[in-house]
């Protein structure tokens, strides 16, 4: 989507020096546009562990990437060594955050990809080609995803007689979580294009206010209207009808419809159904997790550091600091992420199209995955 | 309760000179603990106003020893002109802030005690005494909150084989918010005193955190062990079994048990619900409305700046500044409560016992407000 005017993916190979992968410096964002440049596997998994990329579909991309790059730098003498050593710094990968199933997929589509080559030129070309197909992909689906899930948008636009639309959002499912046009942002972005009066509410999503810095950046970055919202607020505001529909992204959906996304999502979703508020979770099909059935008991939440909770960041002066914003000794806790039981969720838009949130609706889309 | 070993109160007259309200500057914590002087009306209207005193009850005491300072000023040479000086002082107070019910009740039983006064100079004793019956009264009735509410920590932690009792609660209804003891917090110090294992998961409450900056404070100046939490991380809790309990204050409760409270309170409500967690309100009994019926429908929410939630204030570097966290052209929007409706709340715990949040259960504690 647009930065400053000029189209931009979060995710690329630099122009005429294929062995550095370019990213967005999403923990400079709103306050500074910063390019880094990544040229080792290590390199992306800290990135990726730091968050200056987040998002579970650009989590997978940039994992694709880092393999390409492990490739890249792997002992070329043997196709033993070449594949050992892709391997370790795959599962290195894989380690750095435990919630966002795209990342295993990534790697393990990688890993299948060079395996199938037979000599390590092949194989280093291969990881270069998936590290595109899957980026190209991502942003292929969530187009898709805009398209599917504009008619819901347009259902709601001439019921209210075209006027304005209100959508909530939690945490950034926007093109910054993905590779372009974003996962629940993909039918705002649809709904605007085609001239649609929407808006958006942005809940600031804390502690680390993906919302706040990023889902409100690119939005406004963009022209769509927007307004940012504590955490508190989406519940008054659906109680008095100010909230026509929500859409948020998901880290991991159980092919049972069990979402998990960022923390606070499951609070969005019982407010929703105690307002008879529509509740959809857009996904691009990596972020199915096939083999889990009940959500809240078998996906793994991610604990983040106590300081992100105690200590914000902000700008002050022209300067980005960190400020604590708690007693000092107080201790914090940071769940990354909760699951919001499928019997919450209206429907699923994914790249095939819109589903309820159950396996009979899921697998209808994704018959391959029938057992 | 305690600060640095030694007992406080939130608001009272100062030693020797009894024409100056003192109050703790709430502004200022937790990273500076400091006492302020008001000398006028005004600037206990503006105190309130900007929250350097804040909590139902005690804006209500506050708003009583403003009525005491008007009083102290108002002309002396006719009972008349005495009165109408102090109802316009009372109206300012009451214009202050919109949702809690106890600042229009404390300057009405001002008023009412003044007119009843034969003479300016009782008027203004009558106000002075009046100021401190409703901060001894608010203290008492929060004693005895606690007194009544501990019984259902004792319950919990007798079922748990004394194991750890985990209460949540939201924004600050603790001792700062009151005179002495808090609402929401008096059970749980009387739990604490009486040896009972407790801990409480402190909502961090945004956007001026009121959790993060004062419970948190006054929790570990007493000593009570906590955790400071994003808003949006309790339900994540209550479905992993993490919280027994979730208590939290109310700045107007109608006859019928709808509570309205600081904003998000409905959602940790709709998540105790989901969860079987049992959910309490506490409150003294000037936190009750006994025209409303629909709390939904007819309790004013205040609506504050939008810079309250585009900006946070913290400590950095020895100083506390205020963050930019929002891009800079982004609007917000920041609602200052919302409203749980009856049917979320386990039960409500005032001065005079435990009830259900039904007309009945309300009525049968305050049978002197039956029609």
């Amino acid at each position: 989507m647009n930065v400053q005017g000029k189209h931009y993916r979060t995710i690329w190979l630099k122009e005429d020096q294929p062995e550095v992968v370019q990213i967005i410096d999403q923990q400079a964002l709103p306050h500074e546009f910063r390019i880094v440049d990544l040229t080792t596997a290590d390199e992306v998994a800290h990135a990726i562990k730091v968050m200056t990329v987040r998002g579970a579909p650009l989590i997978g991309a940039s994992a694709a990437f880092g393999m390409y790059l492990a490739a890249l730098h792997a002992p070329r003498h043997s196709r033993e060594a070449f594949l050992a050593h892709v391997r370790v710094e795959g599962d290195k990968l894989v380690a750095t955050r435990p919630t966002a199933v795209n990342l295993a997929w990534a790697v393990e589509r990688q890993l299948k990809a060079m395996e199938a080559a037979s000599d390590v030129e092949t194989m280093i070309e291969t990881a270069r080609h998936t590290a595109q197909a899957i980026t190209d992909e991502d942003a292929e689906f969530c187009r898709r995803i805009g398209e599917h899930g504009v008619s819901l948008i347009e259902d709601i636009s001439r019921r209210k007689n075209g006027d304005t639309v209100n959508i909530l959002t939690h945490c950034n499912a926007g093109w910054l979580a993905c590779v372009d046009y974003g996962t629940a942002t993909a039918p705002i972005y649809a709904a605007f294009e085609r001239g649609l009066k929407v808006h958006v509410w942005v809940d600031e999503t804390r502690p680390r206010n993906q919302g706040a810095s990023l889902t409100a950046w690119e939005l406004g970055q963009h022209g769509v209207p927007h307004t940012v919202i504590a955490d508190n607020v989406g519940g008054h505001l659906m109680q008095h009808g100010m909230v026509d529909m929500v859409i948020t992204g998901t880290d991991r959906t159980t092919y049972t419809g069990d979402v998990a996304n960022k923390i606070g999502t499951y609070l969005k979703a019982l407010a929703a159904k105690d307002n008879g508020v529509p509740f959809y979770v857009a996904l691009p099909s990596s972020t199915f997790d096939w083999n889990m059935r009940d959500g809240v008991k078998e996906i793994p939440v991610e604990e983040r550091g106590a300081d992100e909770v105690k200590y914000i960041r902000g700008l002050h002066n022209g300067e980005v600091v960190s400020v604590l914003i708690t007693p000092e000794n107080s201790p914090a806790a940071n769940y990354g992420f909760d699951v919001t039981p499928a019997r919450l969720v209206t429907g699923l838009i994914s790249e095939r199209g819109i589903c309820p949130a159950t396996e009979a609706g899921i697998l209808a889309l994704y018959p391959e995955h029938k057992r």
